[in-house]
């Protein structure tokens, strides 16, 4: 089964609905940039490269009902702030709000304000170039993902056992999946390999989305709750972890879920190896520690209750960060679509020449 | 209000259901060993002292039906099987059944065995003898956590933030706890320490018991879920670590609940101290490292439900360790009733003499 969690109808976007699986696998459709700012936020989709194309596709629906730049800036900006962490979104919906600019500064010249006609013409070619952009941004990402999954399943030992945290799955991108890619990569050339599905408490993004994933492909996947990774470890039942990234900063720091730092930590200590697999993408420049990272704060419910149901008593106090930060020293290398490298290559030319 | 997880009525035990917490505040009577066995297993009391606590009074109740000594060792192996990994349970259980087996050979001597009346007396002597010995743990055991909570608090510095993992609480002992003595003890003295419950999946302790003990004495409690830990201690946000234990080898090393080992790991990466706060009972001599603790395996469901609801597909495997081991090189010091000694003391005749 192929999971395409953002799929073009030709006049809306179909997301899966990650917030039922893995009990219901169903899908909700997307007509406006609202919409799609609401999917993006209760993370019907969700995982950094997905909501670079979901925020594509979301400046791709507005353009149906402006075109004016102001009010297309206003709606980025929106876009934007559903989920601050992720960098891909920031980079997805700029590039599209400056081809749209482009297209209209080329028209600019030879537009007739007068004639409505001419401008609707317009509006109707920034709509069209945006959903190809989006389309593009869509398949360039599945694309990058299998490159990622063919580069990272070189250093993944015969049989190996591997721990990831969260969903870096075909889930979190156009398809495929980044940390997940290395594993169904590794998964087709070894059939021996087996995955450690960490739960990911608060949102359970392990237990619900990578073990449907891996459960689904017959990849033999072991779920455990967050706190064990460090009893595994111990035991020698791990070999290496590999996870996703929601931004990379120009020292080779990673923001990813919150946990995954425990996770690596805990990987340090027993000399296993840690990977980050993303896309390029990932990677800003213009953040030069992974402390400059804004670190997104979600409800309090999120931690409180599971499934709709609390699980602590009333008048407890609860923060609740989506991400933490690995630093740049716990990480053995970072796999991209264009090879694998150490943290502290990152911000060579050689690697972003690539871009 | 005053937490009392176990008390003997007369005639039977009563038993918070710690099951229902912090929902339900509910009790369950006790009035054969086969209930106390199915209670302990069932974890409606749970906590290495607080089932050591039980176990006595499973012997005691066993009393009222048998005291043949070989039926009275079998029922004691029944109770000690359903929990392997404190040793609390071990020590009690045998502590009844020796207790038993002296006054059975006391009154051997004058005994004819053709006199029911004077059998029946002896039976009687002994049921009455074990009620008091259980009734003397207890008292003893609610004694010794708050001397453990008078040494421990003299360490906790000023307005100190304050991580436990799991519940070490009143409810994990006679009454008052462990490492949540130390913590009462050091708020009765300085009202602006605070604390971070780890919520301790699987079965969430930390936030069904811990919060709940906690909120309701009004200490302010922030409920974290446990890959947290480590990014609010890189955030300088926590002092130090207290956490309990099921069983402490004779070279400090310490078993406790699953996930206590990766936070111990992280405290260490920061340099935040960690302490383990136990009673003498919990010190295994017999046990010379940790490797050699058996650690108990539980059902699946704890990771796959909460709250009776699945939180993952069908077909995914589980491993449910329901402890770890905390290596000596990560304790900072372990807060007994007698004081608080480094690891490497606590084989030490020293600590021992007092026993």
């Amino acid at each position: 089964m192929t999971i395409n969690p953002i799929e073009w109808t030709g006049k809306s976007v179909k997301l899966i609905d990650q917030t039922k699986l893995p009990y219901e696998y169903t899908f909700v459709e997307i007509n406006t940039y609202q919409e799609m700012a609401t999917a993006i936020k209760d993370m019907i989709v969700r995982g950094a490269p997905a909501i670079g194309v979901a925020g594509a596709f979301g400046v791709a629906l507005a353009a149906k009902e402006t075109t004016e730049i102001k009010e297309l800036e206003k709606i980025g900006e929106y876009l934007k702030s559903t989920r601050p962490t992720a960098v891909n979104l920031m980079w997805a919906v700029d590039k599209q709000i400056n081809h749209a600019k482009k297209i209209k500064q080329e028209r600019h010249s030879g537009l007739d304000p007068e004639s409505h006609e001419m401008l609707n013409q317009v509006q109707h070619d920034i709509y069209d170039v945006l959903v190809r952009n989006a389309l593009e941004i869509l398949n360039d990402d599945l694309n990058r993902c299998k490159k990622i999954g063919e580069h990272g399943s070189s250093i993944i030992p015969g049989g190996a056992n591997i721990l990831t945290h969260c969903n870096a799955g075909a889930l979190a991108t156009a398809g495929y999946g980044t940390a997940l890619g290395v594993i169904r990569s590794a998964f087709a050339k070894d059939p021996k390999i087996k995955v450690f599905a960490n739960e990911t408490r608060p949102r359970q993004q392990g237990a619900r989305l990578t073990a449907w994933e891996l459960v689904n492909e017959g990849i033999p996947t072991t779920l455990i709750t967050d706190g064990m990774c460090g009893y595994f470890m111990k035991k020698g039942m791990i070999d290496l972890v590999v996870v996703g990234a929601d931004r990379i900063a120009a020292n080779g720091d990673a923001a990813n879920k919150i946990g995954t730092y425990t996770v690596a930590l805990a990987a340090k200590a027993h000399d296993i190896p840690f990977y980050v697999a993303a896309p390029r993408s990932t990677i800003d420049m213009k953040i030069k520690s992974g402390d400059m990272i804004e670190i997104e704060e979600r409800d309090r419910t999120e931690v409180t209750h599971i499934n709709g149901k609390s699980i602590c008593p009333e008048g407890v106090n609860v923060i609740n960060p989506g991400f933490d930060v690995t630093p740049a020293g716990l990480i053995a290398g970072i796999i991209t679509e264009t090879g694998i490298y150490k943290p502290s290559e990152i911000a060579s030319s050689a690697i972003l020449s690539h871009k």
